[in-house]
């Protein structure tokens, strides 16, 4: 297998984490967010189900991959590290109420001599469980616990050319299943059809690069669960007169470029009318004044003040940091375009902006994924950026 | 929203879920699995990359949702609970480095009187995080945590007939995205054209049934990969001569039904040959001897001697509960086919027979789902059991 970057970037990763490790006064840094796992070593399995981590010592030049046995040959053909850096346990240990991996690991770290060091732990990864937190601690009664949450994912935050590359090609995977998914939208037809057309243009991809599954499935709230983001396909037709809100990001090598539209079947009622330009004009605005130097939360300011015009108030962050990941999100979960956001914006950062509006039984999605440039900023996809308004009346050549 | 099970169905599992909380000596069991959230509450939406739980408190009737500002409404219309049991914390509360959801749920527990009790949580549950674990603790200093690990898991082991009638209608999804994903199968072929082909058809399901995303993407392994279970497709063709190992579930209602075939590209190895036949002797023998009253540990024994006369063994597990799941897993992490597993079989259990066989650089899945009938077992699939043979020379007339 060819991994997807220079091996000079791996180590250019890896010692960018290390000096962060070194700030924080951590020797031993267990990794168990399968996208830092992947960023640091390549790793690239839906193996995450069972623990697994890549443990980092300051003070030697490779990462161990420790994980199930049936996943180490994984970790010898995805990864750079050196085979004998790849620690199976064995498979009574999956999902077992007598014995737990972190009892494994933690008398590896033992067994190698850094069972009384100052290690640090993603707390707050989803693949970092509380009773994993515990084992670990009981098993290494001589080490300091330090939380590294979000340490490698700082280093993320800024993109190499090779990782902007990744997501043009992601981007023109999302512009077509955009374009597809809602060509498909009209009434009677079920939603997870429409679902269906947009994942298989997202997974076959282009001629050029083949998609891979995206760390959030295709959002589509529609009609009065427009006002609730997170729902997904239903196997209900369409209906005349309501709209459909659609949230997908294309993947290319584990990096996404999301973008959300908010379609009307049929003519948009007056309140989508009304309340588009609001959100298109915040969004130019937004756009227009990001450029290095500036912080996340002057962005959220300038938005906040572009809608409070029309007299809109916004109560959720309008945007974070994106890139690389895994299920369950493809946010990296450092900075956020929020009130008080203090991440300044340097070239090669990359976000989804997406202010959407909420009420009580509706809403509108338009977003883009922008890359921070050297004097401003450029969008990812090339979708038309506005509410797509699906009229049957209009299509009546196109619908049989 | 109509909720998929009938109200006095989740009434008995609540029930169910309290005599188990009796038992273990706890009062307020914090639900933060978003399977057991929904087998409980009902409620669905891709909002487990928040932290969110359901609270179910031993003395009161309702249980509590508790997640973000914009997700209640979705708690609203996708759950049985009442509009006042859904308490929203505000959106600075989310994936920031100064606010923690769960100090905000601490506080909450406090208020209505319940922050000195005996609280259960799910400690190795991917969504409960060690810092999720530490925040609580720091919030309610006077409780007593116990680990509520797989208890409503515990729960969902023997399905309801109308659990085996979701189970059903997502066994048809499978077949057909198996059948329709195989067909497309041929040198050439890039794997991301066939993974979105079962995509296409996993998603849209049957007419009469809608199909849902499945909590593990399909698994693809070619080649030399055949021996790594858990990676997923590339963009590579599809070469004569290879072999590539399908898993894919099925699902509807969030219910799911998975299946492994292995599929021979032009005529199959000897290797293989020689194999198959090993593999399907063994779950012949495995599902006849399934019925209620034999534990899964017999269930493994019967397999390992039925390799064991053609010379094979195997180190991993051969199967797992299976059901209602969102990602990243669609085992329930309660009963596995495994050496010394005493979960008794018992009717309405349903399992993944999933005994793969992997060596160096090559490896074989055949699997079926099966349901424990009140006599024996049957299998929920009707794809053909057997090594799948795709050989170009005999489908010239359906290639261009």
């Amino acid at each position: 297998m060819v991994l997807p970057f220079d091996i000079l970037e791996y180590h250019q990763r890896l010692k960018e984490t290390k000096q962060r490790m070194e700030e924080k006064g951590i020797e031993v840094l267990l990794i168990t967010d399968p996208a830092n796992m992947n960023y640091l070593s390549g790793y690239d399995a839906w193996s995450f189900y069972v623990h697994q981590m890549l443990v980092i010592i300051i003070d030697e030049p490779q990462p161990l991959w420790i994980g199930r046995y049936q996943d180490a040959n994984g970790a010898k053909v995805t990864t750079w590290i050196y085979d004998e850096n790849v620690i199976p346990y064995p498979d009574y240990y999956v999902q077992s109420d007598t014995h737990h991996p972190m009892d494994f690991i933690a008398e590896i770290l033992l067994q190698i001599g850094h069972g009384n060091r100052r290690i640090g732990v993603e707390k707050d990864n989803y693949y970092f469980t509380g009773m994993a937190l515990e084992r670990l601690k009981n098993g290494l009664k001589n080490a300091a616990f330090l939380d590294a949450t979000l340490l490698v994912n700082q280093v993320r935050l800024i993109k190499s050319d090779q990782e902007i590359e990744y997501m043009r090609r992601a981007a023109k995977i999302t512009d077509l299943a955009m374009e597809k998914g809602i060509e498909s939208i009209q009434p009677g037809v079920r939603e997870c059809d429409t679902a269906a057309e947009i994942y298989y243009h997202l997974v076959k991809g282009t001629p050029d690069y083949g998609g891979e599954y995206p760390a959030i499935v295709p959002l589509m709230p529609t009609g009065e669960h427009t006002s609730i983001p997170h729902l997904t396909w239903s196997e209900k037709p369409f209906v005349d007169g309501n709209a459909v809100i659609i949230e997908i990001a294309g993947c290319y090598k584990r990096y996404h470029v999301p973008l959300a539209r908010t379609v009307s079947i049929g003519q948009p009622n007056e309140k989508l009318k009304q309340v588009a330009p609001v959100v298109l004009e915040g969004i130019e605005n937004v756009l227009a004044f990001a450029k290095p130097g500036v912080t996340c939360g002057e962005l959220e300011e300038v938005w906040r003040r572009s809608i409070k015009k029309h007299g809109y108030e916004k109560e959720a962050r309008l945007g974070y940091s994106v890139g690389l990941n895994y299920p369950p999100d493809w946010g990296e979960h450092t900075g956020s375009i929020r009130r008080g956001d203090t991440t300044v914006l340097q070239a090669n950062m990359t976000f989804h902006l997406i202010p959407a509006l909420w009420f009580d039984t509706d809403g509108i999605e338009i977003s883009e994924t922008f890359r921070v440039t050297e004097k401003g900023s450029e969008r990812f996809t090339t979708y038309p950026q506005e509410l797509i308004i699906r009229d049957h009346l209009d299509l009546s050549g196109q619908i049989s």
